[in-house]
C-alpha cells in the first residue's frame, strides 16, 4: 500500500469465488474511471475458484497486509463487520457493491453503497459497467461468468434474477464461452474436489458468522455452506465434520453453527448433526426431524435467502 | 393503501424540497416499470416546495395513513430511523434511495439500496431513470430540477457533484426551463418567505436528528438549516428563534440543538446562540467565537457534508 489515495478492495472472510472475483473486476471499473485501486484477499481462493483463476492465467489478489489508519477501502460482496477486516470504522470506506442483507455498516460521511437483490455481486458490478458504457474484458467476463454460475448454482438457486441471466449471457458473450453448462460442470466438479481439505479446512471454506437478536440479546451464529455435486463423498465424513464444529463452535463463541450441505445438482440440503442442544434447536426452525444425523432441509439451498431469514423470522415470532 | 403489495414510498420527516419530490418520483420510476407504488409525505411542504408544485399544478403527495406491519416501503433522501417512521423494522423496507451517509438501517433480506455521494437524491434518481432509458415526464422534470437546485444551492453548494450539473443540464432540457438561474432565483425567494412561520415552525421546517457517539454513549443531537437569501430578516428575530430552541432542545431530550441561518447567496453560516453550555461546546467544535449571539461558521453551508462531520471528527478525536 503505497498511499492512502489507492483504494483497497476486498470480499469477505473465507471468500468464495463471487468475493473474489469481485474484488478483482471492482478495481478494473474503477482502472477504467481512473480511479487508482487494488483487489486484495482476506483468506486463500477455494479450489473453485483457484481453478477459475489457473482457467483464464490470473493470479488471486494478493493477502490484504495491515491498513495504515483512514486507509481508502471498499467492500465487495459483503457488508456486515463480522465478515470484513477488524475496527472497519477506523477506515474510510468509498463503495460497498453487495448483494446481502444490510447488516451494522455505517459510514460517517455520504458514499458510494450500491446493494441489489440480484444473484451474484458480479452481476450488480456488470449492470455498474454497462451504466458507464464500459465493458470488462474479456478474461475478467470469463471470472465474472464463473462467479454468477457458483453463487446461482447456474441460475437455479433461487437468488437467481432475470438481471443474472442477463449479465451470464452477455458476458458469456464478451468472454467467448459456447458452452455454458459444460463450464458450470467444471467450476462444480473443482468446487466438489475437496478430498484433500482437513475437516475443519472444509468448514471454513465458504463459512459465515451472523448475529441475531433474539429477546434483545445478540445471537452469534455461524453458517458453513459445503455445495457439491457428490454429497456422499461429504456425508462419509459426517461424523468427523460433527466433532470439528462442536469444537469450532466453542472456539469461536459461538451460539450455534450450521454446517449444510448443498447438492447442487438435486437442489437439496442437509444440516448436519451437532451437540443435542442445537439440533433440538435447528429441527424446530426448520420443521425437520434429523434422521442418521442429517436434518433435511429440503430445497432451502440459499444461506442469504432462505436459511438466515428462516432464522430471522423463527426469532421475530419468538 | 389497499394492500401490502402496493410499496408506500416517503422522504424524510419535515421534508425539505429533496424528500417531496424525490417520493413523487421515485412512484413514477417505479410505475415506468409496472411496479405499484404511491408517494407519501411525512409532513408538509416548506413554502419553496409548495411554490414548486403550484407552478407545475401537482398536488403534495397525501400524508402517510397508519400502515399494516409487514407493508412494503421506499424510503428517499433519507435512511436514519430517526428521520423516519417510527418502529421501521416493522415494515418490509424494499428500497432505499439516498445521498445521505449511512446511519442505523439494517434489513432482514437483501433489498435495492443505492446511496451516491451526490447533491441530491432527485440526481441519483435521473441516473437510474437514464440506466433503464426511461425518462422522467416533463413536469416531473421541473420539480427534479427544482429539488437538485435547492439541495444544491444551485450548484453552489459543495455537496454539488459534476453528476448534478449534468443531471440538472439533461433535467431542464426536458422540462424546457431556459433560464435556470431566474428559475433558481424564484425558488430560493419562496424559501426565505417565512414571514408567516411561528419561530417553531421556522426551525423545524428543514429539521434533523442525528446520533453521535461521544466516550462510548449515544449524543443526540437536532440540527435546523434556515436557508435564505434575506439573512437579516431572520437575524432580527434570533433572540426569539434562541428562546423557542432552547424549549424545543428540552422537549425533545436532545443533547444539543443547532440552528444554523445558511445565505445561499453569500454562501456563509451562523450558529444562533443557545444556552451557555451549548454555546461554549460549539464555539470549541467551529473554532469560532460567538459575536452577537451568532457563531459565524463560515462557508459551512452543508449540513451533511461539512457541520455533521465537523461534529463526527470532533467526538472521534476525544
Amino acid at each position: 500500500m503505497e498511499n492512502t489515495t489507492t483504494i483497497a478492495i476486498f470480499g469477505h472472510k473465507k471468500p468464495d469465488t463471487d468475493a473474489i472475483v469481485s474484488a478483482i473486476v471492482m478495481q478494473d471499473w474503477l482502472d477504467q474511471q481512473h480511479i487508482k485501486a487494488t483487489a486484495y484477499r482476506l483468506d486463500n481462493p477455494n479450489s473453485e475458484t483457484q481453478f477459475l483463476l489457473n482457467l483464464v492465467n490470473i493470479s488471486a489478489p494478493p493477502s490484504l497486509p495491515d491498513l495504515p489508519q483512514g486507509q481508502a477501502i471498499a467492500l465487495v460482496d459483503h457488508n456486515e463487520s463480522g465478515q470484513s477486516i477488524a475496527n472497519l470504522n477506523d477506515y474510510q470506506i468509498q463503495y460497498v457493491i453487495d448483494h446481502h442483507k444490510l447488516g451494522d455498516l455505517t459510514t460517517s460521511e455520504p458514499v458510494y453503497i450500491r446493494l441489489q437483490p440480484v444473484g451474484s455481486t458480479c452481476t450488480l458490478l456488470f449492470l455498474m459497467y454497462q451504466e458507464l458504457a464500459l465493458t470488462p474484458p474479456k478474461n475478467l467476463a470469463t471470472l465474472m461468468c464463473g462467479a454468477i454460475i457458483s453463487d446461482t448454482l447456474n441460475l437455479h438457486s433461487p437468488t437467481a434474477t432475470a438481471q443474472d441471466r442477463f449479465a451470464l449471457k452477455q458476458l458469456s458473450n464478451i468472454a467467448d464461452i459456447k458452452d455454458l453448462d459444460s463450464f458450470a460442470k467444471q467450476l462444480f466438479e473443482a468446487k466438489s474436489s475437496v478430498a484433500h481439505l482437513t475437516d475443519l479446512e472444509l468448514i471454513n471454506s465458504d463459512f459465515k458468522k451472523f448475529s441475531f437478536n433474539k429477546d434483545n440479546s445478540p445471537l452469534h451464529i455461524g453458517i458453513s455452506c459445503i455445495e457439491t455435486v457428490n454429497p456422499s463423498q461429504i456425508f462419509a465424513r459426517k461424523d468427523a465434520l460433527q466433532q470439528a464444529s462442536i469444537r469450532l463452535k466453542t472456539q469461536s463463541n459461538l451460539d450455534y453453527l450450521l454446517v449444510i450441505v448443498v447438492d447442487i445438482l438435486a437442489q437439496q440440503s442437509w444440516i448436519i448433526a451437532s451437540d443435542d442442544a442445537q439440533n433440538a434447536f435447528m429441527a424446530q426452525v426448520f420443521h425437520s426431524e434429523m434422521q442418521d444425523n442429517l436434518l433435511s432441509i429440503g430445497n432451502k439451498v440459499s444461506r442469504k435467502k432462505q436459511i438466515v431469514p428462516a432464522l430471522e423470522s423463527f426469532f421475530a415470532e419468538r
